[in-house]
């Protein structure tokens, strides 16, 4: 099968076309980029030196792309610019996966509050937020697959199930998270230079970061009621990684056997959830490169609370990663393969 | 003055003796060090290269030393190694300053809990806990002060004078602390290595770390009832810097004014505390060399909590700069001398 | 085909165990440690965690191991301690990568004057020194292969064939190395810490660093004749990675596009070597994870000298790596299985 | 004594004010800023914080700052823009320390060479370039004094006195120096990125860098003839230091003791300068925040050659601190004040 990548200069897109040339089941047919075109893979992206096959970047004419015999395009594109892609492609047939945030929310409204005025509304309703581990059934229907955010993905599947079965509580939810540099995407500004950011943790975005949307969205689903979270993003001192801590009351009765109970139930052969025992905690170091989450949970019986901690790699099942999962589910390829 | 440092081979005795070196109000009598006696500062700690006037490190006889002209000595020692000295020093009316944690738990019982048998106990009576904008008159009488932690320095400054002045709710505290490696000290010990810890980013000691004894002792004290919170120390890929995120709940009424009017009136002149803007988070490289306390604060009126963020030095107003700095407010040299 | 390692708690043995484990030719047998026999795989080395297909430590009894079906060992043990290993398989008829420097040097006074005493002096006829792309025709016929230490490949690759064709001078030759801090392995040690590292660029081993006696005796065999060089090593703040920057006189006649020829003649169709253009220079974090060689130079026609740049992974091309690309064109697996 | 600081929104810039900010014998005038006039200085620069005594950026007008009372001035600006400045402020009677490029080259024509056309060829007559441990006598009777750049600093210390004395070969010099990234400035450029540059390290700029043109000017001006060298300078990922080693062969019958004789002789009480024993290196994380030179050398008998390392903080020794040693002995100050 042909698969195209749509925009290849993040850090994400780089991370996925990486991934895509190593994939057993699939040939990467275009890879695209409207500065690029026409020079190597490995010119613009020197860590695939030897590993291009001799693929140009080609041009980003949607219309062209579309007549060709790839069957599934990924989107790696700042968002608000794959309406276009997203429609040519569908119009023709084709499948996609979206890995920017403009198909992950499915209330117009929630998008318009946090990102501006929406490009391709009329396509909401033939999409659908795929985070693999957490999806309802029959979202394979759908042509156009939003895979999730970094943040979320490190927030939801820790939480999303505990509150489906009511092991924990609505309020005082508290997200602490902390992100390598590389979630920013490869933006040159001043803050993100080398000297900047080395010894340097901060927070930023508080109660206003984009992602909080999707967050809370997904967390009303699964708990079937509106729930209002503290999300609190960090930049950390990294490369590659995402370590998030939640602080969530228990509910009444639930235990930490309870968590883990529903944890193992949630995610039974799920081959990229791994739960680490109690009181050991997730490292973003040993996820790194994988599409892995770490997680784990202790009960503080001083607070009643659950501290829980999950550990990911941003560019990976925070991005490209997850997106190849999806892949592999979609079309009955081993949910592993090209992951590992 | 002279002044001596007892035990000098760890980071935080390092940074001291350099910030004494450079005083001018006093001169360094001492430098001990059972493994380095004999030996030029500068040749154990580089750093000091062309500064150390070359002194050497002297034993650690602590009667020997009781009996000389120094007026003031720093202990600079793991927990539970301390007692013999400052029984000694004070003895011979000296005065102290500790770095550890042996006589920051006013509580017998919590710091048994916390750390084990005490080896001083009847030496409590003589000593206060003393973060210097936030110690009650009379500390001074006191011979031996015990200076705080780094994580409970970036907690408390931050949240006392809420509690106490009733501006936050006493439940449902949440502080997530980011604490450069330097912080354990100069261990040697696997997980400490530069490959195991550069691009690692991972929570530690949850529900059970040490320095919640004395944040809660304090958080007492200050608010006037039992106050518990839940702490959530990590380590961050950082040689120097604590960053704090605090979430707590608005006192009805309290508003973001509130906040900031109640740490101007605690804070009004105090040097080293710099109050920024509601929106603009501290960042552990601006204070890193320095003995100030970054921190901001902002309300999410979705969730009515503060979300508070600060940002210190661990070894500068975490360790050594405080300890300079309660030794220029005891002997009344100028409250910023030798620190920046 | 199943393969066993010998010894897998240090940087490359882990490295190694996830190549094998996603080898598609091989299965791995066993993994041994004395000090974790009889724990899962991942519990040791957590990066492997979901990959390690149940797999346990197991003991280090090498009469035992010769006992089994496995065909090859890779030995990833310090140097002096693989002698009792490799005697025991290759008595048995198995086939060994050993990739400590025990059989890295063929002359024995050589290797006693720079490791001290050999453990298996006997072995030394029945192995020889592989880097693939310049090891001699015949290599195969040996059962013992040495596999190249890290600096060695990074001078090796670019300078072994210009000798070799006389297209430089085989006096002044100068060599500066910097290395990640995983070169020096797992080493607990004061001065491998984070907050030693970090920050931390310095040049150490001078004059006398064990790999100089592999890189001359090598530099010998191509050049025909004795080739003393300056080998300059230096740690600096990564992870992974070495940068190697050589100065050689170019030998009369012979310009920029000269060194090329014969590079491209040297490395016509070896898939591991990237050839930049002169100009471009090479960047460690291009090559992190694969089992390539960077290289570039450039003519300073001031000087007369060519500066000769390499960027290699330590732990991949300059060791794990390189043993599996070895155990690949022996066994006439594809030469880049297992490995980008 | 009134000073002045003409750009201050580079790290060159912001450790010169902070170091005139603590400098008794000085106080600072005004700090220009095109882009920041009218702002509170620790508005732009975070790390001055509580530091900054009311300061605000003023404009840049040089005639008006040439009719102030501030006697000296700093020009902390990119080569080519100080020309106006310097020209004002020396037909005014003032003294300037120039940190640029400018007014280091004293040939027109190699300056020309390498940075293009010089905008004010009539002040070269009037400055000298000062290395405050090699300048030669009569210096201080000129107006505009050239400060030298990083990377010659770390060369010119150890190796001018070397040539001086004939204790070394004039011929086949090698250097090789690891910069920190602050280096380049706060040039916001993609390869200057925190994602870029954690994890490499990677010569750049060779057989042309600018600095080529100091280093050798100044090397024929103490050997007392031209004076070839291979520089290659590197980038590694650090915040603060440079590191350099220096291959030359060692003069006939010159050992280790006459190298470092001749460094005893040439650097006699000059307290910045730290003499390292043979065999011990010096390391860049030592030096951070300070004006020293670490130095060092050993004699290989296999080659001839000494090996040469030294190391600075790029951003004291290497440029600001400097300026404010040669100020010290400018003005009859202590030559530490206001430097460790």
């Amino acid at each position: 099968m042909k698969v195209g990548v749509i925009g290849a200069s993040g850090y994400s897109g780089e991370t996925l076309v990486k991934l895509l040339l190593n994939h057993s089941q699939v040939t990467l047919g275009a890879v695209t980029s409207r500065q690029h075109a026409g020079k190597p893979l490995a010119q613009v992206i020197p860590a695939l030196r030897g590993l291009d096959r001799g693929m140009h970047f080609v041009g980003s004419d949607a219309a062209a792309l579309a007549a060709t015999d790839i069957a599934l395009f990924f989107l790696a594109l700042p968002h608000g610019a794959a309406a276009d892609y997203a429609r040519a492609f569908i119009a023709a047939g084709k499948k996609v996966i979206d890995l920017s945030a403009d198909f992950r929310i499915a209330d117009l409204a929630t998008y318009t509050r946090y990102y501006g005025e929406h490009h391709a509304p009329e396509l909401l309703a033939q999409a659908r937020f795929v985070l693999p581990e957490l999806a309802p059934a029959g979202w394979k229907e759908f042509p156009l697959i939003a895979a999730p955010g970094c943040y979320p993905t490190s927030v939801l599947v820790p939480l999303a199930p505990l509150l489906r079965d009511g092991v924990v509580s609505r309020e005082h939810i508290v997200a602490n998270s902390y992100s390598a540099v590389s979630g920013a995407g490869r933006k040159v500004e001043e803050m993100y230079l080398f000297v900047e950011r080395a010894e340097s943790t901060k927070a930023y975005g508080l109660t206003k970061h984009r992602h909080l949307a999707e967050i809370e969205e997904q967390l009303a689903l699964h708990s079937g009621a509106k729930t209002v979270i503290q999300f609190n993003p960090h930049l950390a001192p990294m490369r590659r990684g995402i370590a998030t801590t939640i602080t969530v009351p228990a509910a009444t009765g639930a235990g930490i056997e309870t968590l883990y109970a529903t944890w193992r139930k949630a995610y039974a052969d799920r081959p990229f959830i791994q739960l680490l025992p109690s009181g050991e905690t997730p490292d973003t170091a040993y996820v790194a490169g994988t599409n892995r989450v770490d997680m784990s949970a202790v009960l503080d019986p001083r607070t009643g609370n659950f501290v829980i901690t999950s550990a990911i790699d941003n560019l990976v099942k925070g991005a490209s990663g997850q997106a190849v999962q999806i892949m592999n589910l979609w079309f009955g390829f081993p949910e592993t393969a090209g992951l590992v």
